[in-house]
C-alpha cells in the first residue's frame, strides 16, 4: 500500500533546527527557535550576510496546470534535494500554505512524498503564524475604516466605494458577498462587504514585496482603500494606521527556516495568489537563500505566463533579484489533457494525445526563451505512464534541442531528481544567459498588458471594457501609469478562457476592470471572473483529519 | 516623567526562557522554545507531574471595576513577584490578552509598571498564536454549517435558527448584525449572521476547561451549533469535524510560559470573557503550576460577583482544583466611585464617599465568605490617593477583623507587595477553610440562578422573561438541567443595572434569555444588553502604535 504524506513525514528523522541553521553557518543571534524544528530568521541577518556571494537563483515553473496539479512544488523540494545528494549547497525558497485550501481539498501543501518540508503538520496549519499576522493587519486596518466612518467620517470616505475588503485564512464562499452594518447606530454603518481569503490580502503581497520593515510601512501607508465622495483616492497614511499595522506584522517579516525530509535546508515565507497578486514567496527569503546557498532552488504559481512571468517582471525587478534558469514541469497526465483527452481518461496511452499537448510546453519554453532565461524540461513521472509516452516526450525534446530531465523525486526523494540536478548545473555553467523583461516600468498601462497578452500569452491583442478604459486615464492621471501590471488571469490556459487547452490560437486577452494594489506597488488586470475566496468541497478534507487518543495526527496529505 | 509600561519593559533584563524552565525543574522534552524567553509547555508535562506535591492556590479577585480599572493583574504579577522576595517559590497563572482592546482602548493587557509579563510586546500582539488558533477553528466550524446547509442540507439545519457564529479577535462593530451568503447561489444561503471576538467564543471557554486534548475533542463534539427544522438541537459531532477542529488546537492546549519583569514564572493561558463566559485562564495551565509552585497566583475576571463566583463554581469544580486563600483588590478611586463620586472628581479627598463605597467591598467579602475562604484585602496604591482615606480603609478593616495590605506594586515590582504577600501567606497558614460552593449540580438551572442572585449578588431574587421560562422547559428536558450556569451580567454594578454603583439593595435579576454551552459546558444566563463584538473609541490605541526606524516598538501601554 503506498503511504500517504503524512505517514511518510511522521516516519522522517528531523535534525533540531539548530543543526539546520548551524549548516547554514548562522550564529545564535541569526535566528529564533519555534519549537524544535522551526525558526524564524532574524531581520537583521540580510544586512549582515550583504557580502556573502550570491548563490545561483533556479526558478521552478510549469506548463498551464490542470486541476490534479502537476507537482511544482514537490520538484522544487526534490530538485533541492537532488543538488544536496550531488554535493552542492543548495537552499529551498518556498511559499507558506493556506490554511483555507488545506482544509477545503488539498489536505496538506508542503510539498509531497519523500519530497516534502517538514514539519508538515505544523507548516500546514499555523506554522509561525504569519498568515495569522497578515490577516490581523488586514481586519485591524478594515475595522479603522468602518470606525472612521462610524466617528464622524472626517476624510469622507464614501461606504460605497471602499475598495480594501476583510481577510479570513478559511474557504467560506458565504462571506464572498455580505452587508455589514446593520442593526441601528450602535452597529455601525450598513454597507456592501466581502471577506476574500488571506491570501488574496494587498498586505500579503506588500509582505512578500518588501525589502524590509521600513520598506514594509511604506508600502502600507500607501494602499489606497476606496474613495471619498469627491472620488479621490484615500490612502493608510490619510488614516495613519501604517505603524500599528506594522507592529502586528514585525515577526510576519521575518523568513522561517525549517527542513526537508532529507534535511536541506528550506526557507518557506509569504505566499500570495498567483492570479490577483504575484503568488511568489517573499523577497526577503528568496533572497536571504541567494546569500545562504550555492543554489537556490524556488518557484512561482501556476504556469510560466502567470507565475513566471510575475516572478521575472514584478519580484525580481521590485527585489533586484538575479535568475539563472528556470525548470519546467510537465506531467505527461497533463500534458494529454492539453491534447484534448478528457480528465478521467489520462491513465490510457495516448500518443496522438500526447503530442498535441506538447504545444502547451513549446509556447511556455518560447516564453522562458523571451526573457533570455536558460532552462530545462522537467517530466515529473506518474505510475500510470507508459515508456513509449516517456520516451516521445524525450524525443521531442532532443529534436528541437531542449534539455529534458525524467524526475521521480515523490517516491525516490533527492535520487529521483538527480538527473535533473546535473542537467540544471550543467545549463547554468554554460552560462548562456541574456535576460530581458517583457516590459519596462516607462511603457504605459495599455502597453505593458499588451506586451504581456502578446509575448507570454500568444494573443492577438487586449481588449478593454468600457470601465476599463475610465480606469486607464484615471490611474494613468493618479501617478499609478509607472507600476508594473499583474495580470488575474486563469491559470488552466493561455488565453482567458478556462476551456482553450494546449495552445490556443487567434483569440484576444479582454480586460473587464483593473484594481489599484498601489500598496504593493502593481495594477492588477482583472480578465473574467477571479475567485478571491473559495468555497468548500461537498465532502472537505477536513471532515478526515483527526488527532487520535495516542496524540497521531491522520488525515493530512 | 512617568515611563510608560512599554518603557519599562524594554529596560528589563529577561532571562532565557530555558533558565526559567530549568528554575522550575522542567526537562529539555517539557517545553518547547518559541523565541528566546516564550515557551510551551508539552501536554504530556501534567501527566509527568501528578506525584508533585499541590501548590496553594490564590485567588485574586476584585470589587465591582471602574472603567478605568482597579489594576488586578497588576496586582496578581505584583504579589507573584513579592512572595519570591519572601523566600516562596511562586507561579503566576494569568490571562492571554485579547488583540482587540489592545488595538481599540487598553493598548496593553498584561500587568503594567514594575509588575508586568514579558515580552509585553509579543504577549499583547499574537504571542505563540492561541488566539489565532481558536479563530481559525471557529471560524472553520462556522465555514463547515454553511457549506453543509449550501451543499444540500442532509442534516435539515434552519438557516434562521444557527446559534453558532464566526469569530475576530478585533473591535470591530461594523460586524456585530449582517447578511451573509448574498450574490446568488455560487455565495451560499443567504441568513443573518454577527461576528463576536474571539475571546467571547464558545471554543475560548472549551479550551479553558479541557482537562487534556481528549478531554477537548469531546467538549468541541458537543458544541451545539443551532437546531433543525423540526427545532432539535445540531451538535459539532453531527457534522463529524470535531478531530479537524482539535487537530487545529493541537498546540493552542499548551500553556504558554514566561517571565515577569522580575523573572518569576508565568503561565499565561486562556482568557475567555467573563460575562457569556467563566472568565478565567486555563485549567491545564492552573493545574501545571498548581504542581510547579508552592504558591500559585491567580486572577479571574471583573469583580469577585463574576469571576471569583465562576472560578469557584464552574473552573474550579471542573478541574477538580483546591483554593486556598482569596485577594480582593480595591483602590481608594474605585470606592470613592462606588461611594458616589463622579468620575472626573476622583482624585480629591473625600472620606465620605469612600466609606460609603466600602459597602460595595463588604459585599464581595461577604459572597468569600459564604465560599468559606480565607480572604485578604489588597488596596492597590495611586499617586493621588491620601494618607486619610489610606487610613480610613485601614480602620474600616480592622474594625471588622478584615487582613488589610497596602500594596504598590506597579511602582516598586515585587518590593511594593511584600505586605501583602506575608498577609497572604500568614492567612494561608493559619489553615481556617471551610470551602463550599453556592450551588450543586443537581439544582435546577432555576434554582442555580436564584442561589447565585441571592447570595452573591444580594438580590431578593430572580425574574424570568417569557422566552426565558420557555428556554428553561426546553433545555432541561435535552438534559442539559444539570449543567453549571454561567452569568452574564454587567460587571459595574452587582445588580443587572450598570448604573446602581455601591451596594445595591431590593432589586431583582431579570433573566432576559438562556444560551446552550454545552460544549463548554455551561448555560449562559443572559442579564440585560451583554456586548460580544466591542468597538473601537474614536481615537483607537493603534494611532499611537509603531515600529521606529531602529525597530524600535512604541505605544503599546
Amino acid at each position: 500500500m503506498v503511504k500517504t504524506d503524512i505517514e511518510i513525514a511522521q516516519e522522517a528523522r528531523l535534525k533540531p533546527i539548530k543543526e539546520i541553521a548551524e549548516g547554514l553557518n548562522l550564529a545564535e543571534a541569526d535566528w529564533e527557535p519555534y519549537g524544535h524544528t522551526k525558526a524564524k530568521l532574524s531581520d537583521k541577518l540580510l544586512e549582515k550576510l550583504a557580502d556573502n556571494p550570491n548563490g545561483k537563483v533556479i526558478l521552478v515553473t510549469a506548463i498551464s496546470p490542470t486541476p490534479a496539479g502537476e507537482g511544482k512544488s514537490t520538484v522544487t523540494v526534490g530538485l533541492g534535494q537532488a543538488l544536496n545528494k550531488i554535493g552542492k549547497k543548495a537552499v529551498i525558497a518556498l511559499r507558506e500554505p493556506s490554511l483555507g485550501p488545506v482544509m477545503g481539498i488539498k489536505g496538506g501543501a508542503a510539498g509531497g512524498g519523500y519530497s516534502q518540508v517538514l514539519p508538515m503538520e505544523d507548516i500546514n496549519l499555523h506554522f509561525t503564524g504569519d498568515l495569522h499576522a497578515i490577516t490581523s493587519a488586514n481586519n485591524a486596518l478594515a475595522a479603522m475604516i468602518d470606525n472612521h466612518i462610524h466617528q464622524g467620517n472626517e476624510l469622507g470616505i464614501d461606504p460605497r466605494r471602499i475598495e480594501f475588503k476583510r481577510v479570513m485564512d478559511m474557504n467560506d464562499r458565504a462571506l464572498r458577498q455580505i452587508v455589514i452594518g446593520l442593526g441601528g447606530p450602535l452597529r455601525g454603518v450598513p454597507r456592501e462587504d466581502g471577506f476574500n481569503i488571506t491570501v488574496a490580502s494587498e498586505i500579503m503581497a506588500i509582505l512578500c514585496l518588501a525589502t524590509d520593515l521600513q520598506d514594509l510601512k511604506k508600502r502600507i501607508s500607501n494602499i489606497m482603500i476606496g474613495y471619498t465622495y469627491q472620488e479621490e483616492p484615500v490612502y493608510v497614511r490619510d488614516l495613519k494606521v501604517e505603524g500599528a499595522l506594522t507592529l502586528l506584522l514585525k515577526d510576519a517579516i521575518k523568513p522561517n527556516l525549517v527542513q526537508t525530509i532529507e534535511n536541506t535546508p528550506a526557507i518557506i515565507h509569504g505566499g500570495p495568489f498567483a492570479n490577483i497578486a504575484h503568488g511568489c514567496n517573499s523577497i526577503i527569503a528568496t533572497k536571504t537563500a541567494v546569500k545562504l546557498g550555492e543554489y537556490v532552488v524556488t518557484e512561482a504559481g501556476f504556469g510560466a505566463d502567470l507565475g513566471a512571468e510575475k516572478f521575472l517582471d514584478i519580484k525580481t525587478r521590485a527585489g533586484n533579484i538575479d535568475t539563472d534558469a528556470v525548470v519546467i514541469v510537465a506531467t505527461v497526465r497533463a500534458l494529454k489533457m492539453h491534447g484534448g483527452v478528457p480528465k478521467n481518461n489520462l491513465t490510457e496511452e495516448n500518443l496522438e494525445a500526447l503530442r498535441a499537448g506538447m504545444e502547451n510546453l513549446q509556447k511556455h519554453i518560447e516564453t522562458i526563451q523571451y526573457f533570455g532565461l536558460p532552462f530545462v524540461v522537467a517530466i515529473n513521472k506518474f505510475p500510470t505512464d507508459t515508456v513509449n509516452e516517456v520516451n516521445a516526450i524525450e524525443a521531442w525534446c532532443e529534436q528541437r534541442g531542449y534539455t529534458v530531465a525524467m524526475t521521480d523525486v515523490w517516491a525516490k526523494g533527492g535520487e529521483g531528481g538527480i538527473e535533473l540536478a546535473q542537467k540544471v548545473v550543467q545549463t547554468i555553467e554554460k552560462g548562456e544567459k541574456s535576460f530581458k523583461r517583457v516590459y519596462e516600468l516607462e511603457d504605459s498601462l495599455e502597453i505593458k498588458m499588451t506586451k504581456i497578452a502578446r509575448t507570454v500569452y500568444g494573443a492577438d491583442g487586449v481588449e478593454f471594457s468600457s470601465k476599463a478604459k475610465k480606469q486607464l486615464a484615471f490611474f494613468e492621471k493618479q501617478g499609478w501609469g509607472e507600476l508594473p501590471v499583474c495580470m488575474a488571469k486563469t491559470q488552466y490556459s493561455l488565453s482567458d478562457n478556462p476551456a482553450l487547452l494546449g495552445r490556443p490560437k487567434g483569440f484576444t486577452i479582454t480586460i473587464r476592470e483593473l484594481r489599484p494594489s498601489i500598496g504593493a506597488g502593481f495594477i492588477v488586470a482583472l480578465t473574467g471572473d477571479i475567485m478571491t475566496m473559495p468555497g468548500l468541497p461537498k465532502s472537505p478534507a477536513a471532515l478526515k483529519m483527526d488527532v487520535t487518543e495516542d496524540g497521531k495526527i491522520v488525515g493530512l496529505f
